[in-house]
């Protein structure tokens, strides 16, 4: 379906061609490191790092290893291995598993993508503080179960959906040091093929790569990302609270405010004089399929053992997906704390 | 990511090209039906039904209006007016609403995907009946509470994961009548724009397109979909269920079978003699995603007066992806019922 | 919390007393079904028949079994032993296992259930009838999207309240028999401490509890519950686009209807003036709190091996719930139905 | 059913009894308050204070209230009125709305949750400790999509359990501030009744009870409390792994460990000799059915206006079993911590 959700820069994070860049990225790293620490040869880390930058990726070969294997990073390596020549080739994702390289490839990206969110809110929380501002005075009523209470202030209501945007940035920043982390610990979790040197390759690889490490690796300890995907949906939550508001105010009855003074936007095939509340429609749909997706990321928190049968891949059918419609929902307040029409007389 | 889920024949039916086109398909056969019954010029009906087959359509605009509009068939029925000339545009989308094109396209599509499903379905069936009755003598432990209680066979197994199969078939069978239904009410869902004939237009469409009818449009009454939707997971939960046996089967201290005889699959990036049950491992992912999906999907069934402000873009993010991980699951287990190597000396 | 949700007649069917009731029922019809067979003596059969409806249940001691065992029957079993005497004691829970007696019990708590609901959705669907027709003229804005679009009458939304109800006793007429099923399987599901006659046994005693069999025992194929928990959540969610109709309609700038006569209801405690519309509240409360629970209803489809290792106990914390849920949603929709206060003027 | 999740401490925080003088302690400290900020006469404030703490509550009188008016505030304040007589009693529940008295009674409910639940985690961290020093020499297999890998110890899988459990102590410390505030706005949030003195009442109120404030009420900002139950869920994620995990050591085939040395449990109704992982099982269901009630947490942020229509029951029906589920399966897993018995020589 033509797609409204997401934005053109978070599409472009999780692209197949930058998330295959990432992992790249990431071997492209482990090879400069080990050759740094003398585990490989100097001019197989140089010749891997460089590779791994330039190479042309052959997309339908990953499907087509994700089909066999599982997942596409065996396709990869073969592939990087076949870029970087017979001498190399051997050096290529020395020490590392799959997951290594695909867990610390999707933080790469969830950086960005904190980057890009991050912006937007900030954004966001600027125009409801000049938008509070503006109508601190504005009278209206207040309503409790659907009913006319005590009246409130325009103000008053977008200061309300402004408080919990502070506090989701100060739970972003408690919890990006637990996200942004290194994995890396081999086939399972020990480091074991790299001996004595394995928390010191661990230690420089997460520096050359801007990222903290944990005392042990996490490829089934997945707290981290359930806790970005909470906060994802506690963010997207505080915006379909707003939607919410925003909709029953542009009821016909009610008619405090329109989403923007383009009448011709949400327009109707049938009946050109309306103007849908879209943009808050489309809020509220990310807020609730965010509610939802957040479950399975907790029934994901249930792997097995040192590499899960299953509740990895139930994460990348999930998370990448929360991004999408928070990214989206956020861009699309922006929009709407930029071009909102309060009718002050009503 | 690269694509573990879904099935080229899904994503061909889901493609945007393909849901536009199922969209088209509901403009010409109103056309024609309209032409028909008198409402419009018989050469306007011609002329749209023509159109509306062969026109190339201009995704980035649907796109844009899907922006601006809230979905795209403002901007498809501008396309469609503009290929069908100046006579034939105003008779183009008469009496219908944006959500009467869209839902009954979404049914063209619901219906090429029951095919597809119910096709491997029924090989699945197959499968299974084939493995249950060569395996009827094979016997094995009873497992419960993951503790070996009495002995069964691998048949009696297998038989377990064939009886809901055989259900799930049964059901699709009583609701597909209550799903494939023509949506068609106008405005408000009264038909009010065609009069005194909107009914018989209603039947009339319905014959045309093959669909059946409801007392009244559906555009709020969301129950055909939704229950769709837990078929969709019940299939995959049983699937579920089966998988997760194949992988404690497979476990290294059980290796009762392996996925296939091919070793190569399911390989490992840093241990080539493994054979990790990826296949089964897909098929659980996808059935814990469609069982928490599924709860969006009845979130959805909450929408308000005669056309909704959320919910049914709430289905928009949720019922495709239920299809695709239905869909992969299905191709999945059929590859697994083809496959799967059996120790029956374990 | 005091409760907002439920019936008196579902708390009473789900009592901790009457859940044990049900089980001893099955575990008396099965020693009066062997004891015909002649696989235990009739004596013990009569014994054990008397025994179990007549006996005092010591429901700490149950607790205490459960948490040691993990479920109460092997407490309730000894408490019947103890109850029959020494002689009749060996034949109690013959060729049974825990699960057998357990689901059974369920099912025979569900049978009630389904009367009682089955019992007040009738009710509603007369009440609903009689509002559609007594307001079939009383003209009213359609609106969607939040907008007035064209005119509806009262009546013509009752009846889209009314309409999924209808469908939805269909679906319950074709589900009931996939639902109200015998489970008796013993130890793996094959019966095998009963030999040859395991089957006449299974048949017996389904006769004897009134209800249908399956060819397997189900106690790892929970298609049948999980289906019926989406049954109960397509109720709530049908119930709750009603309740949210009313909650919008009863709005101080529509003022379309009130929730009852009774101006005293759904007070406030600091403004006396308001009229909450609670009711409607509380039914979208559970409409919602249902949607939710129906996913780990489905995640529990995933159940291994003869005998799960978690997915029975997900049932136990969820199952009843949402039958909780529902009973009380129809009740308070019985209620709103009864008491709807239209203002035909508005 | 006979209940096995949740703990006795918990039970009786949420009794009715007590969740009843919860709110009675908010009542007081109100009375308490104003009276010493000279809003009402001092003796009213005595008799108020007083009353509250030591009235027989009638319960009854509360469930008839919240069924009239959809929460037993109103019901709880006549019971009040009627204790401390004529002259006091205009003086109850002074410009506070229900929503300020059930919210903050709930949230002296959470301080003592908080209180229970910290401690059980300190205690399994400490356990966890213990035995992965005791086995950080002991050999076992890595595993890795089921199938074996390279080795490990069990010490270092017991510290795969730990560490979460470490990350999850510093996220309660983090949230705690914004989980553990008054809630206290009157009508419509803005102290409207209490004039010039509303921000001094609502400071003293929260120095009285010792919680802290947030700039604005959070009547319709609930993402504390969803923050609350995303932490509740990430622990018993964690718990639900290392079950999961041993569910997995304990089966036949494997035998690493049992749950206990007491052969007793576990039992089977039908096989004496079976040992089945009972206690890790409820620790998984907990986390499942905590996954998928976390969902509708984030739903329930979705709230309207000042007060909303149904979010909050919606609440209501879930955070305190998501409570009970995660208290329960960390006192399970503190069984578990402290009668895990090892088979070193596997």
């Amino acid at each position: 379906m033509i797609s409204f959700t997401s934005t053109p820069a978070i599409d472009s994070i999780f692209s197949d061609e930058n998330t295959t860049r990432a992992q790249l990225r990431v071997e492209a790293a482990l090879a400069r490191v080990e050759a740094r620490l003398g585990l490989i040869p100097n001019e197989a880390g140089e010749q891997i790092s460089a590779a791994a930058e330039s190479m042309r990726v052959d997309l339908a070969a990953l499907q087509a290893g994700m089909v066999d294997d599982g997942f596409p990073i065996i396709a990869l390596v073969k592939q990087l291995q076949a870029a970087v020549g017979a001498q190399a080739a051997p050096f290529v994702h020395w020490g590392a598993t799959t997951q290594d390289i695909m867990d610390t490839g999707l933080v790469l990206q969830l950086r960005e993508t904190l980057e890009v969110i991050e912006h937007d809110l900030a954004a966001l929380i600027k125009l409801f503080y000049a938008l509070a501002d503006q109508h601190r005075h504005t009278l209206m009523a207040g309503r409790t179960h659907s009913q006319h209470a005590l009246p409130i202030t325009f103000g008053y209501k977008v200061a309300g959906w402004l408080a919990p945007l502070l506090r989701h940035r100060v739970r972003l920043a408690e919890l990006r040091p637990r996200v942004l982390v290194l994995q890396f610990g081999g086939a399972t979790g020990t480091l074991a093929a790299l001996g004595a040197v394995g928390l010191q390759v661990q230690e420089a690889l997460a520096q050359e790569l801007g990222l903290a490490t944990l005392p042990m690796p996490w490829h089934t300890q997945r707290d981290g990302l359930a806790e970005l995907a909470g906060w994802l949906s506690l963010v997207t939550g505080s915006l379909g609270k707003c939607a919410q508001d925003i909709i029953l105010m542009a009821q016909s009855e009610v008619s405090e405010l329109r989403e923007s003074g383009n009448r011709a936007r949400g327009g109707s095939s049938t009946m050109p004089q309306k103007s849908n509340p879209v943009v808050s429609e489309m809020i509220l749909a990310a807020a609730r399929a965010n509610a939802g997706l957040l479950g399975n990321m907790h029934h994901a928190l249930i792997q097995e053992h040192e590499r899960a049968t299953h509740g990895w891949q139930l994460e990348w059918l999930t998370l990448p997906q929360m991004i999408a419609h928070t990214a989206g929902a956020l861009a699309r307040a922006v929009f709407l704390g930029e071009n909102l029409v309060v009718d002050a007389e009503r």
